[in-house]
């Protein structure tokens, strides 16, 4: 199977990706689902915007480098990938904070309604931002109902304000039908609010065609913009005139630099910005996603199931299939470019994988997590990675006291 | 006089500080309030984030280089500068979205209360947030009230919830009494947030001392962090149990991995982080502030009053006063580490003047603004850059068309 996974790299038409990545050597990286690696482009434009931009053009820079305009260029890089015209796309804050903005503003596009619907295992931090605002609101004009994966449909009803869904689940990778569900919701007159963070960069996404009202996402796993790197944020162009959010800062003011003393809102998704961008960050940001100019999605889908399937023959290969229960669905198709594996040793045995130079991720309880990335991963890592795993399964290295210590991040 | 200049130079404690910052030449840059300079620190942090952390080390680094604990070591170092005991600081966001955060939380502490005072020439963002605050909550939870600076105190009342003022006017440089105001207003039951944008690193604080409530304050301005560089705020340790803020992102979580599906609130000011901290950012303005270890605010205050009197005295000397009518207080006590003059033609003799090398700013509506930042900037600076002024004035270079073209910010 080596040898297999070495002629699928040749001919793999997105072999010379990787050429635009900074890979450290002797690391197979699994884990651009949670931190993308360091393109070149990125770490060039990282110079430039401090060195030059900042250090010598300093504050002209607003205007010589168009800082001012960075958000709006980056939504206009992402939001091919989204499948949405780019004026409906725009880059700030994090996802949490957008989050609370479009559902905030959704709710107000609702009079009467107040229930917010939302799976259980959803990503945390999207639960909680309900509870935020159902504490700040009250239960008579917010309230949070959570249900399984499997219940969603028979939770929409007249009442419901909004659906909000992250289209790939963070733990198993399972994809939710964006639009069979956003039609389905919207037959009962609910608002869609979907988060992107699994999704963009790696699936091929149709928001416009789909239906989509408001959307989410996350620009540092797929997309390779760097660590805690702006969130972006979609507002359908049907909703720009009434959606109103309420963090109502000067970049969203239609014309901040009057500093009238009184708030309008800019026209378009352009209200949605709040602060002064984080223009190192974003400038960053900007540059990776200039990768994605001649990338085909479907092509990177493609390549994305590929790997994954690769994966589990490799592990049934090395015998690691009963001992490394798959917690992701076993269809390719509904999968997100990810698998999951249930181990009581989870944590441990990621810790002992990377020691080994394999890096992966741990998702509590239980769960070893494994990311595409098919811009810079191909199937002789896979092959590598398994064969590193299969040695660790079998001598039970993970079983050492200091891969044991529980201490893990995003 | 510019003898004088250089002699002051030479016996200038502070002088040493600008060694440690990237300062183009042929450039007298009298813009550090509105966006601070380059330093070193900051250059070599930026190229260790990104090479190195982000490109070598990846995802490990959330632990490898503490990235997770930025915002926190953010807090500490510029806590110092606050007056504040280090763990009721922390960095996140921008000024905008903290306000809303800590206007939300606050007006939950004041059952019974609506009403938000702030000055009419404060910061439009402020104004914004607090509007955006009454069209979410309505106006039976908050309204906000405008006055003029002169009748704040008049405007303190048992129905006041919150008073909102920035310490330094952003146009004038008029500093507002922050013990005596903050003192007054609690005798009414009123809680105090303050916005530092243009006192942080330039005007000693002493929130602990003051009895402050809340604050917020920027980091790109006189605490050189770079463009956009992430906020802090200020809760005071008396509110931190009580106090909720409203955005409840995953990293304002009590145990962010262990993914929760509820939400409880991390201890102190922690619980006011919501997304994922823009890393890179905030590590750049990390590096900037390790400056401040060696520094005395007080003697940045004496020379920022100093060089503010120089200024004066020069534009006196090259009388250039009457033309241009100060806008700030005459009492060099009263202002901050800037000064506006007004002229019909300012944001005309504001490009006139950079094209010589001298970069200021203009704020509309024709205020042309100057700002001191004792770390780099000398007394010399101040005497050519009132030649050049001069020069511009007297030939009325800035009627050139070239100069009248209206687009400028932050």
């Amino acid at each position: 199977m080596h040898e297999e996974a070495r002629k699928r790299d040749q001919q793999d038409p997105l072999a010379s990706c990787r050429e635009h990545f900074e890979i450290p050597t002797n690391c197979i990286y699994l884990d651009g689902n949670s931190l993308g690696a360091l393109p070149k482009a990125a770490k060039t434009r990282a110079l430039e915007v401090v060195e030059q931009q900042w250090g010598q053009d300093l504050i002209t820079s607003w205007n010589k480098h168009a800082w001012i305009n960075l958000p709006q260029q980056c939504g206009e890089r992402i939001a091919p990938l989204l499948g949405a015209k780019h004026d409906q796309v725009t880059c700030c804050d994090s996802i949490s904070v957008n989050l609370f903005k479009l559902l905030c503003g959704a709710l107000a596009l609702q009079p009467g309604r107040t229930k917010i619907v939302t799976t259980n295992d959803n990503f945390p931090t999207d639960v909680y931002i309900v509870q935020g605002i159902q504490q700040l609101l009250g239960e008579q004009r917010c309230q949070l109902v959570t249900v399984e994966e499997a219940g969603i449909e028979s939770a929409l009803n007249d009442e419901v304000a909004i659906l909000l869904l992250t289209q790939v689940n963070f733990r198993t990778g399972n994809v939710l039908d964006m639009a069979t569900i956003t039609k389905k919701a919207q037959q009962h007159g609910i608002l869609t609010v979907w988060d992107l963070a699994h999704s963009a960069g790696v699936l091929p996404i149709k928001l416009d065609e789909w239906n989509v009202d408001f959307a989410v996402g996350c620009t540092y796993k797929y997309l390779n913009g760097g660590p805690g790197a702006p969130a972006f944020m979609y507002v359908a162009e049907r909703h720009e005139n009434a959606f109103i959010q309420p963090i109502t800062g000067w970049m969203g003011h239609a014309t901040p630099f009057n500093f009238s003393s009184s708030y309008t809102p800019h026209e378009g998704v352009t209200q949605s910005l709040t602060g002064t961008p984080s223009v190192i960050s974003m400038s960053v940001l900007h540059a990776a996603l200039g990768i994605w100019n001649d990338i085909d999605i479907e092509r990177v889908r493609a390549k994305s199931i590929a790997l994954g399937e690769f994966m589990l023959e490799c592990m049934a290969h090395f015998k690691l299939a009963d001992e490394l229960v798959l917690a992701s669905p076993l269809n390719a198709l509904q999968r997100g470019s990810q698998l999951a594996f249930k181990h009581d040793q989870a944590y441990a045995i990621c810790q002992a994988w990377i020691s080994e130079g394999v890096i992966a991720d741990f998702r509590a309880p239980n769960i070893l997590r494994v990311g595409f990335a098919p811009l810079y991963i191909g199937f002789e890592d896979i092959w590598i990675a398994c064969e590193k795993l299969k040695t660790i399964m079998d001598q039970q290295t993970y079983l050492h006291d200091h891969f044991q210590k529980k201490h893990t991040v995003t």
